[in-house]
């Protein structure tokens, strides 16, 4: 594309902060005759308490016309828990079928890993992002009652395991060392563990190529303290998933560095791209909030577009900012200014 | 009681390696005038390729009569996953009743965390063991098809989570922090959400002294590497127990060390105690397996039973070893023999 459409919501938080970081370095690394044209939606918790609505069916109809979508973050303690969560965030994600969550994890210069020792850590999460136990499906049955019975269901199906699992496929063979784990908890959870590992296994005859393993869920969490060079592609149901890349994100750098894409590769929809964190209302405003994660996310986006030149800038330049910044504490306006220079080269 | 009737359950692997250690440091620790009288159970991986049986129901009636249940490991890669976890492990935890599965994690001297610095560790998790996601409902529908979809309900009930919440509670108030946190994912799962974040508040009015806090589960795991010592107790569900226990146990020391009790608080039925590692069957008959976690294991039962005083002694007994021990390595057996001669004071 010699062009770029672009729909933001920066949300709520700090939000709005590192999505005006991760804009300004997207324009800085798009060559001159890329026109990048965005448009911002405002939802999350101020539209909620002003109007009740979380996304309007307008607006979702609306938002199907962009290219891409970049989210900073949506959430705050005034909104009951889940509102915005499923009525906006989650309503996208099924709404434009972003069925590969993508999630990398690598081990940047001078960042703060947990882990004693210095593990080298380069693997991507790929998750899935329209079923499992995020369906919504489930119910409650004398609510409120002491006989009170609340179900949850995780439904997955064949099409939906196996496009992601291929997906996950894909991305293995392309990386040097070719290796694949299918996380999920095959003992206990009997009838889609079939499900997951009989299409694990019978796509990965078409990637001979690829070395795979598999872990259940609780192992895998000790080796993403223990062993974490071990991975290198994963792929994994939506719940695994989410539990998964926030203890990937913490033991590679923190939570401040995580990007992700919620990525439908047929190009269907627009894929949406956003940090792994939250909104973070206790620092918003006050130019505390470390937009890096944001502009990694962007780097994803190019990379969907198939800008993979500047995509592959945009990394390089935090590398080299991290790698020089060290301790030195910055705010969010400085580190996004130092990003952009370094991406723009 | 002034007598113990345990029935045992060796199981596969290092199973039977390390429930004899703990079956010694029982009879070591235990007063003269208190008779433990045992029986074994061959169940287990050779049994299931010799009958085809896991647990027939036979066994399963004659082990209600015992007071307690002690469980090496089972699992081997000759049969298929799931066979002896559902149909015997599983099978156990249901027919008992056992709805507390105790889970405490602690850091010992001269254990190898993989977490910098040396966070103290010191707590325990209480996770639901009759219902969630492991009940075993669910389904497949056009199995094996390209239309197949399989689905697994997590099956909540107000009676189910209001005991454990109860039990966890109980179990804060009796800690110097008195502090107890919720782990669930009440953002998506918002049916078994609501039932749990609505015991958790209603019971915790019962229990004024108790502080509390939630945190959703993919939060908790960061925690658990970045900030562990922020746990005091904490009450969850059947699934995110499994994963954040055995992240626990990583992260306090390895899975050598982790014991736990599945238990019934009711005494109507006989609770199970067992490590949580798994049958490890690389090492298997080596002598290379520790002990320890089964043997604290036993000290879990001795509380049970009522015998505080030499589960105490167990558990300093363990701390002493480990703390001399250092680096050392020992047999399976010598282990056994250093915490007995310990234990015995
Ligand atoms: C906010 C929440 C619904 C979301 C999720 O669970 O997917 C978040 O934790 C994430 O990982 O993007
Ligand atoms: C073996 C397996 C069924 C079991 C579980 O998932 O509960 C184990 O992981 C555990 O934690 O005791």
């Amino acid at each position: 594309t010699r062009s770029i459409s672009l729909a933001v919501i920066p949300g709520d938080g700090i939000g709005p902060e590192v999505v005006a970081q991760g804009l300004k370095v997207l324009t800085a690394v798009l060559p001159q005759d890329v026109k990048l044209e965005t448009r911002e939606y405002d939802l999350g918790a101020k539209r909620w308490h002003a109007t009740g609505e979380t996304l309007p069916d307008a607006e979702l109809e609306s938002l199907r016309a962009y290219d891409a979508i970049l989210l900073g973050a949506i959430g705050d303690p005034s909104v009951p828990s889940g509102t915005l969560e499923r009525g906006m965030l989650l309503k996208l994600r099924f709404a434009f079928d972003h069925f590969v969550n993508l999630r990398p994890s690598r081990r940047y210069p001078n960042t703060a890993s947990p882990l004693a020792g210095d593990p080298a850590i380069d693997f991507v999460v790929v998750r899935e992002g329209t079923e499992g136990p995020y369906a919504g499906n489930g119910g409650t049955v004398r609510g409120g009652t002491p006989h009170e019975i609340a179900t949850e269901v995780s439904v997955n199906t064949a099409h939906g395991v196996e496009r992601v699992v291929r997906d996950a496929y894909e991305r293995a063979r392309a990386r040097p060392r070719k290796k694949l784990t299918l996380v999920h908890k095959t003992n206990v959870m009997a009838y889609a563990g079939h499900l997951w590992k009989s299409a694990f296994d019978r796509v990965g005859q078409e990637y001979p190529e690829v070395s795979t393993d598999y872990l259940h869920v609780d192992a895998a969490t000790i080796f993403m303290v223990t062993d974490p060079a071990r991975f290198d592609v994963i792929v994994t149901d939506n719940l695994f998933g989410d539990i998964l890349t926030d203890l990937a994100a913490a033991v590679s750098g923190g939570i401040g560095l995580a990007a992700s894409g919620n990525i439908n590769p047929t190009r269907d929809f627009p894929s949406m791209f956003e940090p792994v964190h939250g909104s973070a209302p206790d620092i918003a405003g006050r130019g505390k909030a470390d937009p890096t994660a944001t502009v990694l996310s962007t780097a994803l986006l190019l990379r969907h577009l198939g800008h993979e030149n500047e995509a592959v800038r945009i990394e390089e330049a935090v590398s080299a900012d991290l790698a020089e910044r060290g301790e030195t504490a910055r705010t969010t306006d400085e580190t996004g200014d130092a990003l952009a220079a370094r991406a723009a080269g």
